[in-house]
């Protein structure tokens, strides 16, 4: 018997490496890790007001609020930081009711600087206390309309590079400036994405994970069309939500020959959601990923002590676990019943503790995830076409 | 030309009709509306506590938070309510922290009585603070374990009854105690699912709605394998989360057919996710069903006030439009895009305003959908037979 094929993959990883390369040239967040912190950590050891109030939303917040969310209990910070983000009244009332204006900084951020959501509650906040530049600073584009307010008022503005989309962008002033604000080690963090970056691009680890991982999910994105982030730590509820917008947002594109392509992402967190999805997951149709993240060391000596209590015996076995090691070990446990079932892709990330270091490189790396995603996928990772319609219409309808 | 078939649906809405009003006879939560909620009431009344801290998981805290989360800043509520709900060392810590123990009342809620994170946090409680009758309530089915604790503890409890799954349990005393307790009219909330259950029953709109809907989902559910939620108003972020919960493990399981099936359902938030979400919605796959949630009234004149901004005088068209106006229109804007592209199921609820009646119905509707969908599915709604292997997994290795 003679055979011949030409069943090679249509795309090696070594072109695709080579496309990211040649891309790096123009998309700004791939070299964002480069960047010397010391003008943000100037600017943030200036600021007086004890409440940082971010106005913004997408990629101007869902990337601060990842690693805020993620560290502000473990780390012993100086200021509290809190969200504007969406035009829901009762929110924005509710939200504001709780902070005493005349110690806030706001932080209007909007790369466009023309952020519907945005201006509107900026505009609201100028009703309520005086907005200048002793109390508010810009963070946009540098020809944004935002940077022109900011000029004619002499108000402190950061740029955001042209070339670093929003969300992309929590490596630059929109995330960096109020985490260092906040009290949050910025160096630590970009010295955590650079750790990625290096080794991404030096080829080895990251590299390795990376394209294995991106080329499965796309070999795979017809059978696999939803992928499953289950974090087991409610500290990693903002990083899911950053992540379902990075990879919802990315993918979710018209590819070079007109197909409609979209990986999904789900994020849940553990263990609660071993209530909730795991059943979904489980017996469901096989049309999910799922990507377990753990944190090794929660730094907490917490323990489930020996209390008797009457009737619930049974349960004694758990005295003295700690809750660290509880929750390891149903993520371990959910892990192996689903291993065991033997078609549901599954990967596990672990992530050394909560610190600066850990969420930080786990955002980059999700960031390369993405951009080597799109690549195998003949996609733009970078813009949002989708939701100018939307845009379109809103205005019409508001101009009537 | 002559021609034959027999291409009737498989099965009609009548004979699902029937099958239902069968099932009301075992399935408890149908019959939840008809109760007298006197005798929560009355226990509400007593409570003394500032505090109520719940302690639970799953279908044990999500109604619950679901509906305080939709009414806690539009109504004026007499004490503040607080949910335990995963072993997340730094969670509990941090959520701790802020609570005075010695003015809290701490509901400890699990249908089974051994639910490992309720217990292991229960005893970490009791470690802090004296458990005892004057602070301390259970919920339970009535020969539970944590129903012994109880009874040996002369500690006071409610049961579950055995025909309610938890996650059809907001309705029973799971629910309507804690939100009781806190100020919430429960009479007003049994009203209006009441409402929908005999419209339902009646076969007037809800029926219509529920049996249209469900089929379309049942029957291209292998094209649209995600159902998307997407609400206009934070307040609904709780409803989202439970919403995920009940279509999740409810609908997530094998068929008599050994096939697997399964909804996936997906929860976002709008303005917010028009800029995570929403692109990957218009232009991604279309493997999704679209549902926008929208508040009618929010009962708010929060105004965007006619403040000059210069340099961003290109918005001065959203002066004096109103908050609540804003985010319906945002909406509007989105479901006419998505309309517009023709191709994409898309309903749309409008749900009265923030209060008891309206978020009631709403839940026993999806409540009713779920039930439907299962018939319709071949599958049993009430069991969650997949996330067992886990558990005992779990068991054996904390044994050890």
């Amino acid at each position: 018997m003679k055979y011949q094929h030409n069943f090679n993959p249509t795309i090696s990883d070594e072109d695709i490496f080579e496309e990211i390369v040649i891309e790096k040239e123009d998309i700004g967040y791939y070299n964002l890790v480069h960047q010397d912190g010391s003008v943000f950590k100037k600017y943030a050891e200036g600021v007086k007001q004890k409440n940082i109030v971010v106005i913004g939303i997408g990629g101007s917040t869902l990337g601060t609020y990842a690693i805020y969310k993620f560290l502000k209990y473990s780390k012993n910070l100086s200021k509290k930081l809190y969200f504007l983000e969406t035009t829901d009244p009762i929110d924005i009332k509710s939200k504001l009711e709780n902070i005493e204006l005349d110690d806030t900084l706001f932080i209007v951020i909007s790369k466009s600087g023309t952020t519907i959501e945005t201006i509107s509650i900026f505009k609201y906040i100028n009703s309520l206390i005086k907005c200048d530049k002793n109390n508010t600073l810009v963070i946009t584009e540098s020809d944004s309309k935002l940077s022109e307010y900011a000029k004619a008022n002499e108000i402190m503005s950061f740029n955001i590079p042209k070339n670093v989309g929003g969300r992309f962008s929590v490596f630059s002033a929109v995330g960096l400036v109020p985490l260092a604000i906040v009290g949050i080690d910025i160096d630590q963090l970009l010295s955590g994405a650079k750790e990625m970056h290096d080794s991404f691009f030096s080829k080895t680890q990251t590299y390795e994970r990376v394209l294995k991982k991106a080329r499965f999910f796309v070999e795979y994105k017809n059978s696999f069309n939803i992928n499953v982030v289950f974090s087991y730590s409610s500290r990693l509820e903002g990083f899911n939500k950053w992540y379902i917008q990075l990879w919802g947002e990315s993918l979710g594109k018209i590819d070079i020959n007109s197909t409609r392509q979209g990986l999904t992402p789900i994020g849940i967190i553990g263990p609660i959601d071993q209530h909730s999805f795991l059943q979904l997951i489980v017996e469901g149709r096989r049309d999910k990923t799922v990507t377990v993240i753990k944190v090794e060391d929660f730094d907490s000596n917490l323990v489930i002590p020996s209390v008797r209590l009457e009737g619930l015996e049974e349960l004694d076995y758990i005295d003295g676990i700690e809750f660290s090691s509880l929750i390891n070990e149903q993520a371990d446990a959910t892990i192996e019943s689903i291993n065991n079932l033997n078609d549901i892709p599954c990967d596990v990330i672990s992530i050394d503790s909560v610190n600066e270091k850990s969420i930080a490189a786990l955002m980059y790396e999700y960031e390369l995830l993405t951009s080597v995603c799109a690549k195998f996928m003949y996609i733009n990772a970078y813009d949002q076409p989708g939701v100018e319609a939307g845009k379109i219409i809103l205005k019409q309808k508001l101009k009537k």
